[in-house]
C-alpha cells in the first residue's frame, strides 16, 4: 500500500470503531477532531514498520488508530490548558464544545484508544502494547506538566527542553514504529531498530514544527504565535544565550512589526539555524537507525518520512 | 484476607505502583487523592470475586487497583466540571493544585489504570479486561454526559436516570466483580452470576447514596448538596412526579431551613422511602445473583456488602 492508501484505511477505520452516536452532543466532541482528518504520521509509521519487518500492515491498524486517537485526546486537554482556540484552522474543542465537554470527550477519547487497542490479535502482543501505550500516555502529561511549568520560569536548559519534547512528542512516534514491528513479529533487533527510528523521528519532527512557526508557514495556526505565547522552544532558548532578553516574547498583544523584530534575532543569532541543523541531524539518525532492516518498499517509505520531515513546509 | 486486611494489601499496591516522583507537582496532583483512602469498595469486590470463584486473590490486585484508579480520575475530572471544591473531607484536586494540574493529574491517573491493569499475568484474561476496562471507562463518561445535561433539564424520566446511574457508577462495580471472577479463572457462569451480582450492588449503592444526602449522614461532603447543586437524584423526580414544583431546588443559596422543608416534602410524597426500598431491591437482587457460586468467607463477605450498602450511614 502507498501512503495515501494507509491514510485512507486509518480515516475509514477511526470512523468504524468511532461508531457511538449518544449521548450526542458528546460523541459529536468525540468525533469533531479525529474525523477532521490530518497527516495520520503516527498510523502511517506503525502500518510502514509493521509492514517493513514482514507482517500484514493491516494488523497494525488497532495500534495505528489508538495512536492516533490517544495523540488527538492529548490535543484536546492540551488546547483546554494552553487556552488555544484554534487546532488544524477550526475552532478547538473547548471553543466549540465548552470546557466541561472538551474535558470529556478527551476522556472518552482516551478511553476509546484502549478498548481500540485491544482488538490487536495476538494477546502476548496486546499486553505488552497496551503497557507501551499507558507508559507513553503517562509520559506525554509529564511532557506536558514540563512544557507549562517552563513558561513560567526563566530559565530552561536545553537538556531540560529535549526531555520535555521527547515526552510530550516523540515517544509516540517510538512507540508507533516500534509497535508496528511488534505486530509485525519483527525479530528483538529489528524492533529496537524501529524504536529508535521512531524516537529519532519524533524528536526532528517536533524541533522541525518549532521552526516552521517562526519561518512561517501554515500549520494551522498564527505565524509567530509559539512567539506571543512565550513558549520556551530551543531556537528561544539559543537566542536568549547568544543574545539576552528578548523584549515581547511572550507578548501576547505584540504587534506584526515586534514579531518580526524577535524573528530578526533568532536570525542573526543563528537560532533558528541552530534548530534546523538538529532537527536534520535526529533525522538523519532516525534514517541510520533502520539500516539493520531489510530492503523493501515499506522501509523506503519510512526513509522518505523522515528526510521529509525535514524538509516540509508545513 | 478479611476485608481490611485486603484494603490494606490495596492500599500498599496503591503506593507501590503509584512510584513516580517527577515533575514532582504532577505527582503530588496524582497521589493526592488515591492515597487519602477511601473505603476501596471496587478493589474489595474484584478480589472477593476472585477467591469466590477458587481464585488466589492477590491474582486480583492489578485489577483491583486499576478500578480503583480509574474511580479516582472520574472524581477529579468530574469535580472540575461540577465545581465541587470538597471531596472526601478535603478540597478537590483542582482547588489544591488548580484546573490544568487537575485534568493533567486525572489523565496520568487513567493511563496509569491500563499500564497497572497490564501487569494481570495471564495474557488473554489481561486483553479482555483492557476491553472490558475502557468500555466502562467510556461509559463513565457518558454517564456523566448524561448527569450534567439533566441539570439544565426540567424533567428526567426514571429510566434514563437508571441508566445514567448504571454508566456512572454501577458499571464500575459490575467490572469489579465479573473481573474479579476471570481473572480467578472461574466458569462461564460464576462470571455471569458476579456480573449480576456486581451491577445490582453498583445500583443500591448510588441510589443509597443520593439517599444519604438528604437523611444526613456524613459522605463527605455538606448535608443537602444535591439539593443545592438541584441534581436531579432519583428521591427528586419522584418528588417533582408527586408534589409538583419544589422551591429552592438547585438554589445553591438556599437556607438550612429551605433546605429542611425540601427535605420534609421529600418524607411527605414518600420519595426518600421509595428510593430506599429501590436500592434495597437492588441490594437483594446482588446477593440472589451468587446463589449459584458454591459457600466460602468471601461469598459471604460478598453477600455482607450488598447487604451493608443499604445499611450504611456514610
Amino acid at each position: 500500500m502507498d501512503v495515501v492508501e494507509i491514510r485512507e484505511a486509518v480515516d475509514k477505520a477511526i470512523e468504524n470503531y468511532l461508531y457511538e452516536k449518544e449521548p450526542r452532543l458528546l460523541y459529536e466532541a468525540v468525533r469533531y477532531l479525529p474525523s477532521a482528518g490530518g497527516k495520520r504520521l503516527r498510523p502511517i509509521i506503525a502500518c510502514l514498520s509493521c509492514e517493513a519487518v514482514g507482517g500484514d500492515l493491516m494488523d497494525a491498524i488497532p495500534l495505528a488508530v489508538a495512536l492516533e486517537i490517544i495523540h488527538t485526546f492529548t490535543l484536546i486537554h492540551d488546547d483546554i490548558m494552553d487556552m488555544d482556540e484554534e487546532r488544524r484552522g477550526k475552532p478547538s474543542v473547548h471553543k466549540k464544545f465548552g470546557e466541561n465537554r472538551a474535558i470529556l470527550a478527551g476522556d472518552a477519547l482516551f478511553a476509546k484508544a484502549f478498548e481500540i487497542l485491544s482488538y490487536t490479535e495476538n494477546a502476548e502482543t496486546c499486553k505488552k502494547l497496551t503497557r507501551n501505550l499507558a507508559i507513553m500516555a503517562k509520559e506525554i502529561c509529564e511532557g506536558q506538566e514540563m512544557d507549562v511549568s517552563f513558561e513560567g520560569r526563566e530559565r530552561v536548559g536545553e537538556e531540560e527542553f529535549l526531555e520535555m519534547i521527547e515526552k510530550k512528542t516523540a515517544r509516540m512516534f517510538e512507540h508507533a514504529a516500534m509497535g508496528g514491528a511488534m505486530v509485525g513479529g519483527g525479530s528483538e533487533e529489528e524492533i529496537e531498530a524501529m524504536r529508535k527510528y521512531g524516537l529519532n523521528l519524533g524528536m526532528a519532527f517536533q524541533i522541525w514544527d518549532d521552526c516552521l512557526d517562526v519561518i512561517g508557514k501554515d500549520i494551522g495556526k498564527p505565524v509567530g504565535s509559539d512567539i506571543r505565547e512565550g513558549k520556551k522552544t530551543l531556537i528561544y532558548l539559543h537566542a536568549l544565550e547568544k543574545h539576552g532578553e528578548l523584549a515581547n516574547y511572550g507578548n501576547k498583544e505584540a504587534t506584526e512589526k515586534e514579531i518580526g523584530e524577535i524573528i530578526s534575532i533568532f536570525k542573526e543569532t543563528g537560532a533558528i539555524d541552530y534548530a534546523k541543523n538538529m532537527a536534520m541531524e535526529f533525522s538523519k539518525k532516525a534514517v541510520e537507525a533502520i539500516t539493520p532492516i531489510k530492503e523493501s518498499e515499506a522501509k523506503n517509505k519510512l526513509i522518505e518520512m523522515a528526510e521529509f520531515a525535514v524538509k516540509r513546509e508545513k
